[in-house]
């Protein structure tokens, strides 16, 4: 059925995630995949950079059309297959307002958690500072906090713009999969903990789950503490 | 006609330009704004702070809908005002996927300018390396040499997506504009440079076009070598 369609991905890599998830929410299971490993550079391969002159994963093909941009791909699936399988974009207008305010702060989000846990890793050594670590540390949890609010405000239950599952749960789950993956405790951050709960079950996102996180259920601590 | 809109902007800011754009495009003129002062802080006024915890601009509302998120802007009033003014979504499903792909890699090219001329500003005094700029200014060689095969591809005359003005002009065009504004040269990149002159005659674009650019007409030359 989704035979067209090609994904190149790396697990683990929530942009890659966002992307299984929503071709699971739109019933398009059965396309091409294959995991690549940002170990050993898969992603600047040549098979990659024929789709994809970033470099980088995911890389989607659908028929001779390159989506490779997680958001944009999303995006292009839920336009393209608008009647099968769940309807993510609502249709009321405050509904979403919502859904494409919480996308966009979704990208802020994702920076602010990379700063911190990828910080060695983005930052060559002899650049590297305790002060910019410890700034993006705050500035994470001044992120985290806000997140907590919104999901306090919607209520019990609620997805992120509100009773309906949407293109903003797609594209922002797999960050804060990504936060509980690097310890963040959850009682400190009640509402992102029951949220991560609510959707960890969603059998799409069980369905993509990152398979290294199958593997070895313990994750880092790198977030205990915030 | 937009009477129950408000914009609080920044000129010269690429995110609140994009959503002037896309108003102008939607026929959306005569909205409330207010032209607030970044050097002042007034963007972190709590006229801001009342409908935008990141104290950030742009700062919008329609209705009581608050997208203060750029490209969550500009989607949501294409998605509202579908049938009125430019439509910016195209249906053949190669322009769409070509349109949203190119959308959210105009954010890769608005941060990679950013990490050059905006990098003191970024960037506290004690953690700043030559180094460190040095691979800012070749990551943004790279990021316009993509944009200027990407349009060389498409031919002259040509928009972002194709043969006709989308989003991903809207988002990507006041980029486009800040890097010559900061000194790019057209000689070396002769395809932004036609498209820069393509788009800056338009009228939405230059009914928005930053006050304080009118004002000064010379800008910087930080980008003239590169």
């Amino acid at each position: 059925m989704a035979k067209d369609m090609t994904l190149l991905w790396g697990t683990g890599s929530p942009p890659c995630w966002r992307v299984m998830i929503a071709l699971e929410e739109k019933n398009l299971q059965g396309y091409d995949h294959k995991l690549l490993s940002f170990e050993k550079m898969e992603h600047k391969s040549q098979q990659v950079l024929d789709i994809n002159p970033r470099g980088q994963l995911p890389t989607f093909k659908h028929g001779d059309n390159v989506i490779n941009e997680s958001y944009a791909a999303c995006f292009y699936l839920e336009s393209q297959f608008k009647s099968q399988g769940t309807k993510l974009i609502p249709d009321g207008p405050a509904e979403q307002a919502l859904m494409y305010q919480r996308m966009f702060e979704g990208l802020t989000f994702y920076e602010k958690l990379n700063a911190v846990i990828y910080y060695e890793w983005y930052v060559p050594e002899g650049e590297r500072h305790e002060s910019a670590l410890k700034r993006n540390k705050e500035a994470l949890v001044t992120e985290l906090k806000l997140w907590e609010g919104y999901l306090q405000k919607l209520g019990s239950g609620s997805y992120l713009a509100g009773p309906s599952f949407t293109l903003a749960d797609v594209v922002v789950f797999p960050t804060v999969g990504t936060v509980f993956r690097f310890g963040l405790s959850p009682e400190r951050y009640p509402k992102l903990g029951e949220y991560y709960n609510l959707l960890k079950e969603r059998p799409s996102v069980k369905a993509s789950w990152p398979p290294h996180w199958l593997e070895n259920p313990k994750g880092q601590d790198t977030l205990k503490d915030i």
